[in-house]
C-alpha cells in the first residue's frame, strides 16, 4: 500500500467504463437493427400483438395505466417502435437519448395516428445528467380528454418559456396555470397518457446548454487522464449539485417519465415477443388450465407454444364488445 | 393480413436475437477486461474496498448474510473477481457461464485464500436452459463450520454420482443423507456459504449431455431458418419441459443459487465503485450528516465525493473491534 488512490484515478475509471457502455449500446443497436425490421413485419400480421404486449407491462408503467387508457391501448394501438436518434454510427452519439412511437386506429379519444416522443439525455454544467423531453401535442378530441388538460397546459407552458426565451421562466403566466392544474390534479390523475407531456425530472436542459457542459466535462475528463489534478473549483462545479431554484417539480405533469421510457425501451421493446407469449399464457390459465404452473416457472428460457396463438386466430382484448373467442383446442 | 406467421416465424426471430445478445457480452467482456485489472490494481490499494462494497449487496444477496457471515466478509475478504470462462473470442464460446472468485485472508473459520465457484450455462433435450454448478470444497476449521455441514454434504452426494457414473442417482446413501440435512436445515439455515455448495435449480447437467443438446438445438434452428416446418414430435420434445422425476430440488443445499451469480457479475461486478461510494455515503449518513439526501437523490448520475473517503484513511468495517474512526472532515 505504498501509493494512494485518489478520487480522480477512481472516477477516471468509471469514465471509461461509461465511454465502452455507450459504445455497447451503439454496437447493439446496429446489430439489432435488421432484426427488429423483420420483427416488425412478422408482428404487423399477428392480431393484438401490442395491445396484448402492454397487458404484460411491467410494474413500474402498468401502474399507470388506467381502465379508460387500458381501453384505447386494447383496441387501438396499432404499433410501438423505439429508435435512438442520436447514434450516427457504431462509434458516434449519445446512444441514451430515445424516441418512443405509438400508433393507434381511429379512436373516440384523439385524432393523431401517431404519437411520438422524444427522450434527450443531456448534461449541466452542475453534473447533473439525465433524460429531458419536450411536451407532445396530443389532439384531444372535444370532451375526451383523458389527461384533464394536462397535456395541453404543459405544451402552453414550453411554448411560453421559447417565446421569452428563458426555459427556467416561472414568471410566464402559463405557469401559474399549470403549477394549479397539477396542484389539483395531484393523485387523481392516473391517465397514462399525461406521460406525452413530461419534461424533466429537474428541469428543460436545452442541448446548447448540455453541449457546453459535456465539452467541459470532456475537458476534466482528458485532464484526469493525464493525470492533472483537478482544480478544487472545478470539483466543486461537479459536485454542487441540484440547485433549488432550477427545480420544476411544481409544473411537472407526470412522475419519473424517464423511468417509463427507459422500461419501454430497455424491456418492452427488446422483450415484446416474451411478453406476448405470456399474455398468451395468462389467458391461458385463466381458461383455468393451471396444471402447467408448475413447470412453467422453471428453468431461464421457456419453450414457446405460439402455434395454437397466432397464425391469423383472432384474439380478445381486454374488454371486447365482441362475442367471446372459442376455447383454445389443447392437442 | 395476407399470409399467417408461424410458430417457426416468431421462434427464429427469438433465435437471432439470442445470438445478438451473446455476441454483444462477448463484445463487452473483451472491450472492459483491461478496464477491470485496471480497476482491480486500484482498489487493491482502498482498504475494506470489497468489503464495503458486499455491504451494499442487493436484496436477493443481502437476505442470504447472516451476521456471522458479514463478520468474515467485513474482516477477511480481500478481493473478488468475476471472469466468464468459456469466451474464446469475441465471436465463439458461451458468454453466459462464470466464474466467481473470493479471496479471503486467514480467518477463524476455513483454510482457504481462495473460494471459486463455476457456473456453466448448459441445455438439455427437452429445451430448459440454466446455469449449473459442481459443489465447491470449503475446508472448515473443526466446530467453525458455517453451513453446519451442508457444503460438504453437497460435495460428498455430488461424488459418489460421478463414482456410480449417474449424475442422477437418488439410489446412493449420499442422497438420503442430504435429503435429511436439507429437510432439518430447512428456514434455519441462512450462511451465504451454503451458496458454495449450490448445483442447479433443477438438476446438474454435465457439459456432454449439454453439448448434445446444443446440437440438435443447433438443427432445429438451422431448420427453421431454412423455412421448414419442424415436425410436431421436435417440438414436443422442446415444449415439455421439466419432468419431474429430473427434479434435485429435495438435495438443493441453497436457494436461487444462480441469481446470487448473475446479481454478483452483472450488477456488484461491473457497479462496485458506485457501491463503495454508496457504503461511504451510508456511513457518513449515519454520522447524523442527513442534510444532504435530497440532492443525492436526483439525476441518474452522482456526482462522486470519493477525495476524501479513499487516500489511505483506513475505514471502520461493520463490526471492527479497534477503535471508531475520526468524524471525516467536511471542508
Amino acid at each position: 500500500m505504498s501509493e494512494a488512490v485518489s478520487y480522480e484515478d477512481l472516477a477516471a475509471i468509471e469514465d471509461d467504463f461509461a465511454e465502452i457502455d455507450d459504445e455497447i449500446l451503439r454496437k447493439q443497436y446496429e446489430l439489432s437493427k435488421p432484426l427488429f425490421a423483420k420483427r416488425a413485419e412478422a408482428v404487423s400480421k399477428v392480431p393484438h400483438f401490442w395491445p396484448l404486449v402492454m397487458e404484460q407491462a411491467p410494474m413500474e408503467i402498468e401502474t399507470f395505466i388506467s381502465p379508460q387508457d387500458s381501453a384505447v391501448f386494447g383496441e387501438h394501438l396499432t404499433n410501438l417502435s423505439v429508435t435512438r436518434p442520436e447514434i450516427e454510427s457504431a462509434t458516434a452519439g449519445n446512444p441514451k437519448s430515445l424516441s418512443i412511437k405509438f400508433e393507434f386506429s381511429a379512436n373516440e379519444h384523439f385524432e393523431d395516428e401517431v404519437l411520438e416522443k422524444q427522450f434527450w439525455h443531456r448534461r449541466t454544467a452542475d453534473g447533473w445528467t439525465g433524460l429531458v423531453s419536450e411536451p407532445v401535442k396530443v389532439h384531444w378530441k372535444k370532451g375526451k380528454d383523458l389527461t384533464d388538460g394536462l397535456t395541453d397546459a404543459s405544451l402552453a407552458l414550453f411554448e411560453a418559456r421559447k417565446k421569452v426565451g428563458d426555459m427556467k421562466s416561472k414568471a410566464v403566466q402559463e405557469y401559474k396555470a399549470l403549477e394549479k392544474k397539477v396542484e389539483h390534479s395531484n393523485g387523481s390523475n392516473t391517465s397514462f397518457f399525461t406521460w406525452f407531456g413530461w419534461v424533466s425530472n429537474r428541469r428543460y436542459v436545452s442541448a446548447e446548454e448540455s453541449d457546453k457542459a459535456n465539452q467541459e466535462y470532456a475537458q476534466r475528463k482528458e485532464a484526469r487522464k493525464r493525470g492533472e489534478k483537478v482544480s478544487a473549483a472545478e470539483l466543486e462545479k461537479e459536485i454542487d449539485e441540484g440547485e433549488d431554484e432550477d427545480d420544476d417539480s411544481a409544473v411537472e405533469v407526470h412522475e419519473n417519465g424517464d423511468d417509463i421510457a427507459v422500461t419501454i425501451a430497455d424491456d418492452i421493446w427488446p422483450n415484446a415477443i416474451k411478453f406476448f407469449v405470456q399474455a398468451q399464457e395468462a389467458e391461458d390459465l385463466s381458461d383455468a388450465d393451471m396444471d402447467d404452473l408448475d413447470d412453467a416457472e422453471e428453468g431461464d428460457e421457456e419453450p414457446i407454444d405460439i402455434r395454437s396463438l397466432v397464425q391469423g386466430k383472432e384474439k380478445r382484448s381486454r374488454d371486447s364488445s365482441g362475442p367471446p373467442p372459442a376455447k383454445k383446442a389443447k392437442k
